[in-house]
């Protein structure tokens, strides 16, 4: 395929060679700023350009890989010749339904991966969620997503927005939580490597399992001695101290429903 | 080393065949009830006993293998001759001073691991976290546990509490969120699978960098259209949607120091 992709960040960083690698060619990378653009457009040798006036118009599919929030800015600029054509955005957060306003023929290809640049991904093992209001570009996604990944979803904007929801918990909010041990460590000198075996375990362990046949701890047990020592020590922070008290809570109700 | 164990739950059942398999000599099993000490004693070629008067007295080691609320009750009422010998407890979130007004010769083992019955573990990737009252016990525990783990660290009773506590955030509370993360796309029909790539790379991205680097999600992008969707979407279970306030009010606070 022919692709045109609109954006330079982290998605367009890793998904830009990826499709390259799966044989398809990456006609143009369009970004406000050029110099974002450059180093992804040189892996590939695609053309860049930051007007949208100036966008190929003979691509097969235009993949909007921007934030979320100029998502719908950008379909409603584009020439007027494109809007014809197939185009997709990137997000998990953003129903199909701002493109339709401006596009006839649009629809998501969303990969369900937190990015950064620093880290090589293995494009095989992140699941691709397409959805189009076509059945023609449906099929057109499915076999886009399948030359580069082995799990790819159907996905329609209800059950995306509740999926996206559910990465929030449990990749935003984990993140955190890692953070809060990081920071909680350091402050006590420490090493935060003595936690990295539990880390891992527990991420292994939630594949094939429930978590609540998983949880462990204070809270599950009901060791208020255990948690009131907890909550004294904790005292120097007392928004790490309420987001404690709130989680055992949680716990707790958990296993009273 | 000759090692009496007391206790047979999750920690028991892996520590004794990884004690054994390093060559030291399981003499007994104690608990009060024989048939969960009857499994792991087999494995091992151990004795079984569950009163705490028939306990061998020619032991290297007593570890007290048993629940945190017990352990103080138990180094009480062992038999006076055994108050003066090596006796350790494994517990991450009780001082060793416990042990203090009952044993002469008293340390800790720790193992910083979750334990399930289930899941085989590879204990040289545990981390055993050591100490005692005498600086020969202390090195008896670290010659015992490089003999079973890689990773051994010497930690006090002040460190393993705050240790503790930061292990309740990133393994009991992180298990939570999973767990959320499940009955979410579980009353969406959605399949919980979809995610597993997103739990694994969280998990070894923060192997190597600091959380804070990592961080995305609407609430570091101060991407309020996307927090007031997912909000409304949480309406249906309050308890989430407190959790979700909470901690995106904690991401942007600490985004914010």
């Amino acid at each position: 395929m022919k692709i045109v992709v609109l954006g330079a960040g982290r998605l367009a960083w890793h998904l830009v060679p990826a499709l390259n690698a799966a044989g398809h060619e990456i006609e143009a990378i369009f970004n406000r700023s050029l110099s974002n653009a450059l180093p992804i457009a040189e892996k590939v040798g695609a053309k860049t350009l930051n007007q949208l006036a100036d966008l190929p118009q003979d691509a097969d599919l235009y993949i909007l890989a921007v934030q979320d929030s100029t998502i719908e800015l950008i379909a409603q600029q584009l020439p007027a010749l494109l809007k014809g054509r197939r185009v997709v955005h990137t997000s998990g957060a953003t129903p199909a339904r701002v493109l339709a306003r401006h596009c006839s023929d649009y629809g998501v290809f969303y990969p369900l991966q937190s990015f950064s640049k620093e880290k090589e991904l293995d494009f095989r093992k992140i699941p691709l969620c397409i959805d189009a209001k076509y059945s023609e570009t449906k099929e057109v996604l499915r076999e886009l997503a399948r030359s580069i990944s082995d799990l790819v979803y159907e996905i329609n904007d209800d059950q995306r927005a509740e999926l996206h929801v559910a990465a929030v918990f449990v990749n935003n909010f984990v993140n955190h939580f890692y953070g809060i041990g990081q920071d909680w460590l350091q402050q006590h000198q420490i090493p935060f490597e003595i936690l990295h075996p539990l880390i891992q375990n527990t991420a292994e362990k939630i594949l094939s399992a429930r978590a609540s046949d998983l949880q462990t701890g204070p809270a599950i047990r009901r060791d208020w001695e255990t948690i009131k020592r907890h909550e004294s020590q904790l005292e120097q922070i007392p928004e790490y101290l309420e987001l404690y008290k709130m989680l055992t809570q949680s716990i707790i109700q958990t296993t009273e429903k």
